[in-house]
């Protein structure tokens, strides 16, 4: 970190910060220029941050200068992480499509979003039956009848499935059925939440929030870490700016940046960014060619009648197209689509690569 | 509503929409233009919320023009609402002041910042013991024992006081001793905790989430109101824009704009909107002048060994201050400061002017 | 358009907007609800665009629901237009590298630049002489020496060029020499140079403003196309978001959107949103992947001693990498890259498709 | 300056830094810690900006510690400024109401527009001629002939006028007549004009851009200062968000930030930031309250028919109103307004009392 003394601070001040570093146990180096002085500190960071060094006398900013993340860090893992979805691998060498209904409705729904997300080439599930809503007159999910049926049908088809959890009463419904437990953008700073789903011992699909930078997503992830839980995939899925024609714009640079920073698996969702159904498929092609290590998409067999989300699923038309385009992008991307050659490992539902 | 149609849209794709409204009970009105027909929506709007007309064939856009709440609407109450936290009322003629320390650490300085609070006029104690925080390694709060810390120094000065809660399971510990809950910044769109903290029956502090559109806010409130308990207090403490200079962007136009559409008080948050100790007084004075029904303020006796937010808290020298500048633009606001003349009303803890 | 009435609206209210609207030669259907007037504005909008609506009495809200733009529009041009830089085309069948140093330096610089460029693929050069500087004590570019400097090597290549230029009174210079002239984001809304730069003839390169709408950059679009010019690129290059992670957001998405907008190329600069060089290579594929119809990147020799933008340039190891990339991605995304088998058209230096 | 190196980055590349700063003849201060190094950069700012010392091996990131500006900054002149603006001042003792019509439309109504602002208290008069305008089939302004209008009407009130120049070439024209030349937020960032007008020596308002941070706009002003001219006065003019409820966000913070940074007076336009009538009151008293040296409000004496911007300005009935409010809060705020008292100086149009 890097201490900013006032124009005005005088000596007595810059003592007081080198002395309090030094009571942590940090070595403070103090550059003295003409107008202004700057003091290095160095050592381990996590006790300076707790130091309330802004409100000293004569500092003027106090700057952060190395990752507030360990766990998750790529300091701490060098080697990039893949992370265990049941059989189904999530990480850098490979591209993984997870795909089905954005919320359950119904049985038939369901099952026909999910064989349309294996026909595509979805090797993972998903399916929401607890639905955050903005309005308390939407439709907030069936709640633990859609979770049976989406595990039903997961179970039919041989594949693991992710689904949201939005309340820390229901982790321990969700984590007895799901092979992986998602975790929304309203959601990523509910802490006591985070702590709950990272304690469930599944993997986690950790969406980045509507308006979290790209630290404070990876803090998050920090959070479950600190469970002993590992097994965090980090998910871009749009972020809140001033331009109206998306619902968010996709910040496909998060991806890169991310993967720069830890060494967590990142994927990103095209249907809840675009918020349009001709918007999907390009942002599919973005973000397999920026470097996801997965993506999340609805699909739905008839949108006019969806409960939620309709108009961005993909639908039936698109489902040749979608197979097509992963296999191409991947190809370009020089990844491989996990296949039935790769290695099934028995009971390995939710085992985490980095552990 | 305002459905727009594709300028393709041919006469079997607005039949179907004009349809589908007559179904559940509204009206269709169609504009034809040469280039493009537009179909206005009369009725019960919830009606036409639940319907995917987005997804409909040859449907462009759907335009809401009716605000999507009911129960926290001018429209329902235009007689503005009085929130009562114990016998000290939040409303439109009177501006309430309320302050303490933005986390309890220790009895020495919550009775501290308590008392500096007092002597600044707040007629409401605030004061954290739950702390939601970016980092695992952060302090937490002290939980249990420092809602025991503030309920006692409340109580010994004959005060009401807030506090926040950060999860559904604490809500019944905190309500049983709070006399008004804190739903933060970054849970505002936690839907469950919005729903049992209405449920608990006492008012409640609203914080606007980092990103939320005014809308979504209101949205928010609904989802308290929905469960009976119409004593909702909403409180803006900035927004998150591209500006650096200044933690969070305090949007003073928001209070008006939520005056404007809601019955419910709305405050407004200085210190951690600004994050500097030195914008808090300019931003009381903004915020009293554009309307607020009420300032929350941090205070603390020894900002530089704080545990939380040190740099933006008000300290002693500021007290004297921030009481005369109250007086003074609540006077140029036409407002009154709740006093010992303000009548007492026996047992009204929690009471709304609005039920 | 549609126009909303408030609920406090009267039947003279409304008969004023009718009578407005009939006056300037448009239709108004009147959706009478019991809470709510919404009245559909059908004929020439520009016309309605004109009128105060919003300050008539009993209005609430107008909202625009078609495209206010007209010559750039694919409703007057369904085919998409092939803009032609010299005889290298943009458009939507080809993928068109464009690439050289962002400032014009030195002739060695300059002339090193280009030849990456050339070796890399690139089929027109940029190289900036003029450069719009946040301090005025930042290099401000070489000006017309530069010019000269870029279009000789240019020249020597046998290529076209593309260079910025920022203010009306250089317009007339840098047109006698440069093949495209290009508008920076900052400029974007300089309405009189916009004017000037259109009435010069050649093709446009207009980037997005930092902040703009896509609906304000096509809006500057027709700007120039209403000079009679509607040989305009558009340019994505990142907008103002929060992340400080990133210098802009590239907001790939705006690809696809604007070209399902107007009839104009749509290009993406991944160097000066990153603003990280191991960012450059991720966002042109995301770029070509999106459905980009080119890519414009800056190259450096040396940008450990670069004037302007060093941090962000493509340096000598990343030419063969980046060669590599466009023809991977330009296949995948089904595009041909020009090469010396496009017919050359003899004296066709800005000459439009559209036309 | 502080630049942070990459915990690869080894004593060769911490050397390369050091040289090339003493070589510019600064000192570089080298903290080196167990996992990264930091070295603080001391001397003169300006030499070191140059540097691209992010493109050097090893570096991670390089971090400016002081501010960028220097004739503007507070540094330099730590009183503040008081701009004259024909016999009027502005600066941090008064509140100076400015007042007029968004754009000169008419004699009839610039002067009535002008009666109005007279009538409300205002000392100069502001009126467009020349207009930047989203669309090129918007209302552009009368050009000069609107600018002989609003010269007639504050001649004949026997007041100072302030006017928008969109481009170099008017410069002249517009600094001819007007008293205090305007320089629009979409034009924050054209440094050509910045320069022109600034040699003009005329007193500047300077619009903060939509989407400029604080430390841009402050740039911005250095522009002007650079040509010798610090006659300049900031104004906050509301930012662009994501919040789609008022046109623009008023950043009231902004004023005091402004204020602590350089010596220059800061107003606001709360005419358009809320971009409606309702707002406008409010943000007065906001923008008086936070500490602005000054308001600037448009009126209209028929919104009705207003050919721009109609829906914000304020009307006949407000005026008293108007009145009222300015001289209420600037009493609240310890501002005194000027009056006929003030002393007039005589052939002091635009005389700088920074000068």
């Amino acid at each position: 970190m890097v201490v900013v003394m006032r124009s005005q601070a005088n000596d007595a001040d810059v003592d007081k910060v080198v002395k309090a570093i030094s009571e942590v146990g940090g070595d403070a180096f103090v550059s003295r220029g003409k107008n202004q002085t700057i003091i290095g500190l160095v050592g381990d960071v996590t006790q300076f941050t707790e130091l309330p060094l802004h409100a000293f006398p004569g500092v003027e900013d106090v700057i952060r200068v190395s990752k507030p993340y360990k766990l998750v860090s790529n300091d701490a893992h060098p080697r990039p992480s893949t992370v265990w979805v049941g059989d189904v691998p999530i990480g850098r060498d490979t591209m993984t499509l997870i795909a089905g209904p954005c919320a359950v409705e119904t049985e038939e729904q369901t099952e026909g979003a999910c064989r349309m997300a294996v026909e595509a080439g979805a090797k993972i599930l998903r399916g929401g039956a607890y639905k955050p809503r903005t309005s308390p007159y939407a439709f907030q999910g069936l709640g633990e009848p859609g979770l049976d049926i989406i595990h039903a049908v997961a179970r039919d088809l041989d594949m693991p499935f992710v689904t949201e959890v939005v309340t820390t009463a229901d982790v321990e419904t969700v984590a007895a059925k799901a092979d992986m437990l998602q975790v929304g953008a309203r959601n990523m700073q509910n802490f006591q939440l985070l702590k709950e789903v990272g304690m469930a011992g599944k993997p986690v699909l950790l969406k980045r929030g509507l308006t979290a930078t790209i630290d404070e997503w990876i803090m998050a992830a920090e959070y479950i870490a600190h469970t002993g839980n590992l097994q965090v995939v980090l998910c871009e899925r749009g972020i809140r700016t001033y331009e109206p024609a998306t619902r968010n714009t996709l910040d496909v640079s998060a991806v890169p940046v991310a993967q720069s920073l830890t060494h967590l698996p990142v994927i990103i969702d095209p249907s809840h960014s675009g918020g349009k159904r001709e918007l999907v498929m390009p942002l599919i092609k973005a973000g397999i060619a920026v470097g996801a290590d997965g993506i999340i998409v609805d699909v739905h067999p008839r949108p006019e009648v969806a409960l939620c989300d309709g108009p961005q699923a993909l639908v039936k038309d698109d489902i040749v197209q979608l197979r097509e385009t992963v296999v191409r992008y991947a190809e370009a991307a020089e990844r491989t689509l996990p296949t039935s050659d790769t290695p099934r490992r028995e009971g390995a539902w939710g085992r985490s690569a980095a552990g």
